[in-house]
C-alpha cells in the first residue's frame, strides 16, 4: 500500500512534470528518456506514471516491436530515428536501441559483429543527438533475481497481465547471469559524458517511481520549479560512474 | 468515491476485455470503436479504462490533431483511413470523422457544402468499412449543460488538467444549443443499420464506465464469455433509434 | 520509327501538359489518372510520356507492390488512399484498386466474396472521391493477343527489360480468355457516370501515346489551352459505353 | 548530337547497370549514391540515365523538398534516414544532407553553429552508414560559371523547363564565388577514407554521363562484369584528394 505521504508527494511531482512539459513546449526543447531493464523491472509502470498527466499531443511513448524483415537489413538505428523528439516533444523509449546490447546479445538475435558495431556506433549516434540539442536521459531499472522471479510468477497468475507474458521472459531467469554480464558491459561502455546512465534500484516500485521522477525533474530547468520538493535525498538512483561494476552491485 | 462493489465489477469487466482481445487476436477480428461527445463528456477517461489492461501492441487509440494544410485539401476521410484496424486490432477513435458534423459545423470550420457532402458520404464510407468486416461501434457520450459547466470549471482550477483547456472548450457552453442541434442532426441521419449509434448518459462517470464496457462486451462474441456478469440491466445506454430525438431527451 | 510530324505533335502536347500542371497547381485541383491493361499493354511507357516534362514535386506515380501480410487484412482500399492527390497534385496510378477485378480474380488471389464486395464497394468509393473534387480519369489500354505475345517475347530477349519479367506475365497468354472476361465484366460494371472508363486501342504505342495525351487534355480546362491542337480526331480512344462489349471488340 | 559510338557505349553501360542491380538484389547489397552540384550542373539528367533501365521496385530516387516547420527542429539527418537503402536497394539522393554545406550556408538558411555542427556530425553519420554496410558513393558535378549561365538562360526560354526555375537559381550566378568557397570547404573537409568525393567535370553532359556510369560500375563488383568496357580511361572524374583545391581547378 502506498502511504498518504507518498501519494501527496506523487501529486506534487505530477504538478512539476506538467510544469516541465509546459517549459518544453514553450521553449521548443526536445526531451528523450530511455528506459532499459530486465523483464518485469518496472518499465511499463514507470511510463504510466511519467505520462499520467501530460498532454498526449506533445508526449510520445515508443515501444517498438521486433524489426520486420526489411528493417533487419537497414542501418540499425534507422527505425528508431523516425521517433526522435522534435521541438516541444517529450518522448519516452520503453526499451530502445540498447536491445542490441541486451536481449539481442543474450538470446543470440544478433551476430557478434553486429554487437561490436553497435557498441562502437552508439557513441557516435548519441553524440550526434546531443549535438542536435536533444536532451537524452538514460535510466537502467535494476532488480534482484528473486524479485524478478516473484513478479514473473505473479504475472502468470494474473488474468489481467496475460499479454505481458512472452516466450522471451520465460528465459529471463535462466539467463540471469548472461543478462547481468551484458548489462555490465553496456553500462561500462556506453556511459558517455554527454549521455550518462543512471541506475535505478527498482525492488520497491512505488519508492522507485517517486525517486525516478524527482531525479528527472532535478536534472532539468523549468519555470516555477519547486526546488524544495526536489531537494530531498535520492537513495535509489546513482550515476553508473560511481558504482563499482566489478563488484556486481545489482546482482 | 467508487463503491467496493463497483470496483469488484470493474475488475471482472477488465478480465472480460482481456478475453475479448484474446479472441480478436486469435480470430483476426477488427474492432473499431468511435467515441464522440461534447467537451468534458468523459471520452478520455473512458479510453483510459477500456485500454487499461489490454496489450498495447494490438491496441491503438487515435486522437488526431486538427488537419494540416495539405490534409485540409485531401479527401476528407483520408487521414482517418490509415488508422483503421487490420486483423487482430482493437482501435478506439477518441473523436472521429464526426468532427465535421459537430465542432466543425458549429464553429464554422467547414463550409455548408462540406458538411452536406460529409452527411452523404459517411453512409457510403461506413458501409464499406462494415463490408470489409470491421466491427464498427459508435458511442455518443451525453452530458447536461450544468455538468459540463462544472467539469470545465474544475478543469480550469486543476493544475494537472491545464493541457486539456483549449480555446474551443471555452465556447462549449456558449454554443450549447448549436451543439445540441448538430448532435441531433448527426444522430438522426447517421444511425445506420450496419453502424448504429448508442447514446450514453454520462452524468455519472463511474457508472457510465461500467455500463459502456458491459454494453460493448455484450455486443460481441468471444470465448469464455461471462454471460452472468453481462446480463445486468443497462440503464444509461440506449440505441438512438428508441430515443425520441424531437423531444431533445439529452438536453 | 516515329515520324517528324508525330515528334512535333508530341512536343506540342508536352507543352500543353505543362500548362495543365500549372493550372492544377494554381487552382488547387486534384487529378487522378488510373491506367489499367494487360501485361505489356504499354502502361509504363505511357506513364513515362505523361510525366516527362512535369514538375516531379507535384507529380506522383503510384505502382504498389502486392500487399504485405498486414495489408491483406485491411480495408481493401486502405493502402491506396494514402496516395490520393491533395490540392495541386497530378497523380497517376499504374495499376490500381482494379487489380482485384483483373489479375486477382483471374489468378485466384482473392476469394469470390472479396471480388463481389469489391465490385459493389468500388462504386461507393469512387463516388466519394468524385464528391471530394478529385478528377478521376480511367484508361484501359487494350491490345490483341498476338501483339501481347510479341511484346512478351521481345521482353524476354532484351537484356534491359529482364526486371519486367514476372511469373505472372508468363501466364498472361495462357489465361487470355479469362482476362478478357474479367475485363469485360469490369468495364461493364464499373463504368460510372461520375467516373467513366475510356478504352484505348494500344496496338501501336506511339500513336496511342499521342491520342491518350490529347484525349486527357481535351477533358480538362486550363489556361491558354491550344484548342486547335486538341481538335484533331481521336480514333483509338472510346468511352466504354459506346462499345458493344458483347461483341468482344478488343479480342 | 550524340555520336553513334557514344550511343552504342551507353547501351552497353545500361546492360552493365542491369547486371549490377541484379547483383545488388541477389546479394542483398545496399547502394547509396549522392549527387551534388550547383544548379543546372546536370543532376536530373544523370539520375534519368542511371535509372532508365533499372527495376523501379528496387530503385529509389530521393529529392527532398525543403524541410517543413517540424522537420527544421528535428535532428538534422532525421528526414534523410528514412530513405536510406535496405538490402537489395539502389538509392540515389538528388541533393542530400550536403545541402547544409552548400545552398543553406550560402543563402543563410542555417546558422553558423548549425553549419559547424553539420561539418562535424557528417563524419560520424557517414561512418556509421558505412559500418552498416551501405556502399556510399559521392559525386560532385562541376561546371563553369559560363556554362551555368548558358543553361539557366536556356531553361528560362524553354516552355518545358519552367518548373525547374526557382527563386534560388536566380541567385546562382550572383553568388558564384560563395558557392565555390562552400564547395571547396565541403570537398576538403568531408572527403573521408570511408566515403570519398569524386569530382565530375560536367561541362559536356553526354560525355559526363558516360564517364560517371563507367566510373560507378568500375567501383563495384558484380557478376559477368564487362571488364573490357570498363577499362577505358576516365578523363572527367577525379577523386577530390588528387585535386589541388587551393588552385580552384573547377573555377
Amino acid at each position: 500500500m502506498v502511504s498518504k505521504a507518498d501519494k501527496a508527494k506523487m501529486h506534487e511531482l505530477y504538478i512539476e512534470l506538467v510544469k516541465l512539459q509546459r517549459e518544453i513546449i514553450a521553449s521548443g526543447l526536445k526531451l528523450l528518456i530511455l528506459l532499459e531493464g530486465r523483464d518485469a523491472a518496472g518499465k511499463d509502470g514507470t511510463v504510466k506514471r511519467l505520462i499520467k498527466h501530460l498532454s498526449p499531443r506533445e508526449t510520445r511513448v515508443v515501444a517498438l516491436n521486433k524489426p520486420d524483415s526489411r528493417e533487419t537489413t537497414e542501418w540499425y538505428f534507422q527505425r528508431y530515428t523516425e521517433h526522435l523528439p522534435a521541438a516541444g516533444e517529450f518522448v519516452i523509449f520503453n526499451r530502445s536501441w540498447y536491445n542490441r546490447a541486451g536481449v539481442e546479445k543474450v538470446m543470440g538475435f544478433c551476430s557478434d559483429e553486429q554487437y561490436h558495431d553497435f557498441m562502437q556506433d552508439v557513441a557516435l549516434f548519441e553524440e550526434m543527438l546531443c549535438n542536435s540539442d536533444i536532451m537524452l536521459i538514460k535510466y537502467y531499472l535494476d532488480i534482484s533475481k528473486k524479485e524478478q522471479k516473484k513478479r514473473l510468477d505473479d504475472r502468470r497468475k494474473d488474468p489481467l497481465k496475460q499479454w505481458k507474458i512472452s516466450p522471451i521472459d520465460k528465459k529471463a531467469q535462466k539467463h540471469w547471469d548472461d543478462y547481468s554480464e551484458a548489462r555490465d558491459m553496456m553500462l561500462d561502455r556506453t556511459d558517455f559524458n554527454f549521455a550518462p546512465w543512471y541506475v535505478v534500484d527498482s525492488e520497491n516500485k512505488d519508492a522507485m517511481h517517486l525517486e525516478l521522477i524527482q531525479h528527472l525533474l532535478s536534472l532539468l530547468e523549468y519555470k516555477d520549479k519547486n526546488e524544495v520538493l526536489l531537494s530531498g535525498d535520492l537513495n535509489l538512483i546513482n550515476p553508473v560512474r560511481i558504482l563499482d561494476l566489478k563488484k556486481d552491485l545489482y546482482q
